[in-house]
């Protein structure tokens, strides 16, 4: 009988390998894991693999297995879905492809053939897809990936953004609860696994990927569910007619007007992002933290050229950037010198920045001053100079770096714990950049940051392009 | 009298630091150039820095001096320019701030002395804003500055953003030919400057930054003359209500109504972005080559994912990807196996980019079948999977890399080369990523390809962007 609590397919208690060989990353992935000692490996060609017993058939294997991935040529799918039935699998995870996607009549048929092959005997992900990486469980397919459990759930279609979330796991601090890369959907499609991460406990925001649907009205309803219980939010592939043409080569979807699926994300309060850079960067907020309580936004920067450039993007962005209040300017004015820098909002506070004594007007007092306002309900700081700080700071960078980390810190912590409101952070370094002392500086600030539960955004516009996505959320979730 | 040949200014026998000391950026910067031996260091609280002599004021120097950087306290700005008016010099550069900027009535005051004072005795680049960086002459702001020559004129308003700029020459290769930070525009504007590198030999591109001016017209004009020999991109800081409001109190810029603006930019075919990234990576695909001659684009990707995605993305940008010929459907098919991959516009090549043997259907081959088809007028690679490639060849990497960029190369040279096409690459880094060893991988492969005259990109969405925004000026400029 085929399960339909999910758990019995995210955490099997014993598991294999079918195409096992010594260069195969699932191999690699689910050796290196939690289940290590539960996983078997299949594959007629050899006898051992990584100096592990490699069996003939999962027929061959002596006890019980729960859950297979499957990496065969695909015509050999078939037979082999067919052993794991017998054997008594509750579920398999089909990386093969070559079906639907092809285009061919001999995929489609192909596909056709599994499907009936597997109703109501045994649960199918994919096929064409990279499968399940559940942290707490051990299941993976990426032998790079840290295990590190999280509360951002990923349901994706496409394998490569189900590789980016778990590349992003240590640059980006997006850490995972349940990740499904789910190809072709024969069986296990979008609704189930909404349902699933819904009310799954471990899961607190959801980050969708789809680029078709056989059936809309199973997905709208579990998206309703869904962000009845915890933010969605959802990138589409193929929203354009163009796009649309692509994702019907890539995963056999046929994608539907952009419009109707626009509409079926507003109805069901879930945000639709524009693309996969703002799928992460907006899922890493509402990892961290509850979304704005209205439109106005700070900006606490050390450069005047930005000040300008990003209120615009704000505006564009549906944030406001408002003014201070007499009050607040009165108290801004008697710590931020007036020459060279904004006294306002954004507020150009690079003089500010290079104060490293407590109770000198440093950072976490302009911080304080800003995080009372009541009309401004986020704050973002650009923190780039930290760049030119540390070579101020010289010889004594270490004294120092401690001290302006602890004002940065008690600015954010007084901003999010007594005032409830958001707070994010932007470091900028170039990707391409090979000061690779200057990047540990960075990566040493923003680990202290992780520590204490703050998002770190590699730009200010990306930073302000979370917040803002986070205010669009809070609109549309009315809540 | 007053100078009108800016190379007077841009390329002065001598220079003077004036508020020169031996934690001043401007010295470090100036002695580190190519104006070495011609630069003297003016501050009366010092009798030497950094081990040369220091002089009490600018008369004290026995020779001529031709320009100098002014970084005093604003109440000594009007004497010391005055003393640089008896001394000679053809021109000046105010670090100094605290004149029209602050908003408040001495700062306007101030401004307005200072105006009043230089008018046909001398020149001046300021107040408030970083100056000038002309690589071949040596004057220079940024101690890091590579005074690597390049064919990018940059015009900014903001001192931040001519730093990026700076910043991004190693990492992004963009070199810069002459840039000024010109802050508030007392004298030097936006029109002369744009006159100036208009005319100059050595600027191919010329990159805008500006938050206002007090008179349209010879903005306009100038910028016709200027779009008229080169490429013109700007980026208008203030273009919202909330920006401008912004750029006041920036630069004391009017910034004016947005859509004054934007009809101004497209009267005078200037391509106009919406942010400091868009500004960079558009001036580098310019810096490298021509625009396209179409819209049509051809995404050579290993991801099915991005294939969808970025397709949707060029829609909205204006570009097209169109179907490839079924001459090309046919020599692809015999290169690119079907299964797993979409044979087709984008072209999931992930099975090709791992051949390494020139003639067994290796990458160049797939790239010249795409760039013969008559509707793709530019081409986009993303490499992103060198990082797994580097994994695969393991100790024989050297071979297989070295075999595996030369295939890339072939194909890029003769899409632009023998086809005329846009040819850009992409290569995804996360800034944040502390993995060094690949980070160097990239930065090779890299390297390799910029020594080739190609344009690299952090991630594909860039690439594209600067492709669509090529595009966009060709529309525009009606070239």
């Amino acid at each position: 009988m085929s399960v339909t609590n999910l758990d019995e397919i995210f955490f099997p208690r014993s598991a294999a390998v079918i195409g096992s060989s010594n260069n195969d990353f699932f191999t690699w992935a689910m050796l290196g894991g939690k289940l290590r000692g539960q996983v078997q490996l299949v594959n007629p060609n050899y006898p051992e693999v990584l100096g592990q017993k490699c069996y003939a058939s999962i027929l061959d294997i002596p006890g019980p297995v729960d859950y297979a991935v499957i990496a065969v040529p695909s015509r050999l799918v078939l037979s082999t879905v067919r052993d794991c039935i017998e054997k008594g699998l509750k579920a398999v995870h089909l990386y093969t492809s070559g079906f639907s996607e092809t285009g061919t009549e001999e995929g489609i048929k192909l596909q056709e053939q599994l499907a009936a092959l597997a109703k109501g005997k045994i649960r199918l992900v994919g096929p064409n897809c990279m499968g399940i990486y559940c942290p707490k469980s051990g299941l993976c397919f990426n032998p790079l990936a840290s295990y590190r459990e999280g509360n951002v759930g990923v349901i994706t279609q496409s394998g490569t953004f189900a590789q980016f979330f778990i590349q992003a796991e240590k640059p980006r601090d997006i850490r995972i609860s349940k990740l499904i890369s789910y190809g072709n959907a024969v069986d296990l499609d979008s609704p189930e696994l909404l349902d699933y991460l819904g009310d799954d406990p471990d899961t607190a925001v959801i980050a969708l990927y789809v680029e078709g649907i056989n059936d809309g009205r199973p997905l709208l309803e579990a998206l309703q569910r869904a962000t009845a219980k915890k933010p969605v939010i959802a990138l589409k592939g193929g929203i354009t007619q163009q796009g649309g043409r692509v994702a019907h080569s890539h995963t056999g979807a046929l994608a539907g007007a952009g419009t109707v699926w626009e509409t079926m994300f507003r109805q069901a309060g879930v945000l639709l992002v524009d693309d996969f850079e703002a799928l992460l960067d907006t899922v890493l907020g509402f990892s961290k933290t509850r979304p704005p309580a209205g439109r106005g936004v700070s900006i606490i920067t050390y450069s005047g050229g930005f000040s300008v450039v990003q209120s615009d993007m704000c505006a564009r962005a549906g944030l406001e950037v408002p003014q201070f209040s007499q009050r607040a300017m009165q108290e801004l004015r008697k710590i931020v010198p007036a020459a060279g820098t904004m006294v306002g909002n954004p507020l150009d506070a690079w003089q500010v920045f290079q104060r490293t004594k407590q109770g000198q007007g440093a950072l976490d007092e302009v911080v304080k001053i800003i995080a009372d306002e009541s009309q401004i309900h986020s704050i973002v700081l650009q923190m780039d100079n930290l760049r030119y700080l540390a070579r101020v700071w010289g010889e004594n960078f270490k004294e120092n770096f401690d001290a302006f980390t602890k004002i940065v810190l008690d600015g954010c912590r007084y901003t999010r714990d007594e005032r409830g409101k958001l707070i994010l952070l932007s470091i900028h370094m170039d990707p391409f950049s090979d000061d690779n002392m200057e990047r540990a500086v960075y990566l040493d600030f923003k680990k202290r940051c992780e520590a204490d539960g703050f998002a770190v955004y590699p730009s200010l516009k990306t930073a302000l392009g979370a917040a803002a996505n986070m205010y669009k959320y809070k609109v549309l979730s009315r809540k």
